[in-house]
């Protein structure tokens, strides 16, 4: 997987600090996780082909998180798209972006698809053969998920350098892949172990952002390789983080040491700082894999 | 006036094309001239100071003429701002922009007071005691208006230099300005023009996107210092300007020709473009005193 953050800047757009985006490329795979206004703009920066943005998933109906989708859906038809577009996100969605449309007696000439979320519970919002993606329902002033992108145990690979994989014929690489054995005319066996390696590992990443400390969503992202957790505050703002239903590093830190996460990312930081290794110091205490968000940072993992 | 061009490119906002949106100063009160997404980071970019702009004017429901007024209208709330704020545009900008407040939960804690406009005639908009705006009803695929501003005749200006100024009490000054003799106790009388210079002149800009070619205007903008009209097109495309309800470079400068205005600034350039300088020869035939737009130009008149 590869992310990229597009934006990682709480409340109002500036300059140079964007409200939240983020893109995950999962095998060649595009998925936009919100969609602050200016998202498009930055999608040009970093040369991504709009086209191949099949599916957009928006975390809530505050708007650093969403102002910038009506304009990517109006772009994305101006440039001619045909393929389907899907949108996941809370309830409403469709009711705000089909009323511009409609006022700019506009449309899609592609196929616009609103997946609407109402339940309170994490569920499967999409699964192909190589990826399922969840809700993470999260704790904030308005209704709010989280995703979780979770790959699936791929197929086992074929050993080129086998010595034995000579006496294979090609049509059976498919059952090898599935971890069956070879069985020649004669009945003689060779084994998967000997022709097949073991799959890719499946990695997993959650979002989270914006929720309040919420210790109920740990099951659900345990043991994830990569986590964003929203740390809108420090913790000399520990009381505003609570009223606005944010979290501090520290609370996001908790959360990644109880989840056994592997390694966090910090964002969605409040526009009052300007001094962001504080982040970091006021999250090593608990979790020590920990790095800031910055607009177009890159993480492989 | 000074005229500030933040965006002046049609459809879609790439990185160094910014969607329509101007800011017009006159004599220090800020109007705001359409919104395309990302217009509050370039009022940033030029140092405006947000809590200055009291008054929206929103030409047409189209995406590249509005999709940044939901982000400007939540920044200024979440800057505190107190004084109101009013925005003038077509029916139904006040349904897309409650629906988005509602669906966030949020409120602006300023007042904030919509005039929606729905008549095919030019009507007078805001009115103060220097400056009048009225629309300019233009022809395109949804209800669209400009918006001309034109300064009122302003007071007489005292003349500090005039000699007989000694025998004028302090008091009188207001007469002065508004242009009556000075008469003492013995009923000797110094002329107003011993005392006072003319009052600058007045000056008219006219702000016309999107249109097509449309003579029924040149009544309304006669006669104005400057004129923006949108030029969409070059003439090779004259048959899609028709079509898509827009105007060519040739068809504005008629317009400014047949309206007398004293310069033209031309505008709303299609993407498809990329050597400006055709619009230019395209137009000069027609009309000497043109310039293009772009992003951050600044013209003072």
């Amino acid at each position: 997987m590869k992310l990229t953050i597009l934006g990682c800047h709480s409340a109002t757009p500036k300059i140079d600090a964007h409200t939240s985006s983020q893109l995950l490329d999962v095998n060649g795979n595009l998925f936009l996780i919100d969609c602050g206004e200016n998202t498009q703009i930055q999608l040009r920066k970093f040369g991504v082909k709009f086209s191949r943005i099949k599916n957009i998933f928006i975390s809530h109906l505050h708007g650093d998180h969403f102002y910038g989708l009506v304009g990517l859906i109006s772009t994305f038809r101006l440039l001619g798209r045909e393929s389907e577009l899907n949108i996941y996100g809370p309830k409403g969605i469709k009711e705000i972006i089909t009323l511009q449309l409609n006022y700019a007696k506009s449309w899609t000439n592609y196929n616009l698809i609103f997946h609407e979320l109402t339940s309170s519970k994490s569920e499967v919002v999409f699964e192909n053969n190589k990826l399922v993606i969840s809700t993470i329902p999260l704790n904030h002033r308005v209704y709010t998920n989280g995703f979780l992108f979770k790959e699936k145990i791929g197929l086992r690979k074929i050993n080129l350098n086998a010595p034995n994989l000579a006496f294979v014929d090609r049509s059976f690489y498919q059952n090898l892949k599935l971890g069956k054995d070879y069985v020649d005319e004669d009945g003689n066996v060779i084994s998967n172990s000997e022709l097949t390696l073991s799959p890719n590992p499946a990695k997993s990443y959650a979002y989270c952002s914006d929720t309040q400390y919420d210790e109920s969503i740990i099951p659900i992202i345990h043991g994830v390789d990569l986590l964003y957790h929203e740390s809108t505050f420090l913790e000399e703002h520990t009381e505003i983080a609570f009223r606005t239903k944010h979290s501090t590093a520290k609370q996001a830190a908790k959360i990644a040491k109880l989840s056994n996460s592997k390694k966090l990312i910090l964002g969605h930081f409040s526009t009052r700082y300007h001094d962001f290794s504080k982040f970091i110091d006021e999250t090593k205490k608990d979790f020590r894999n920990v790095e800031l968000a910055y607009d177009g940072k890159i993480i492989e993992f």
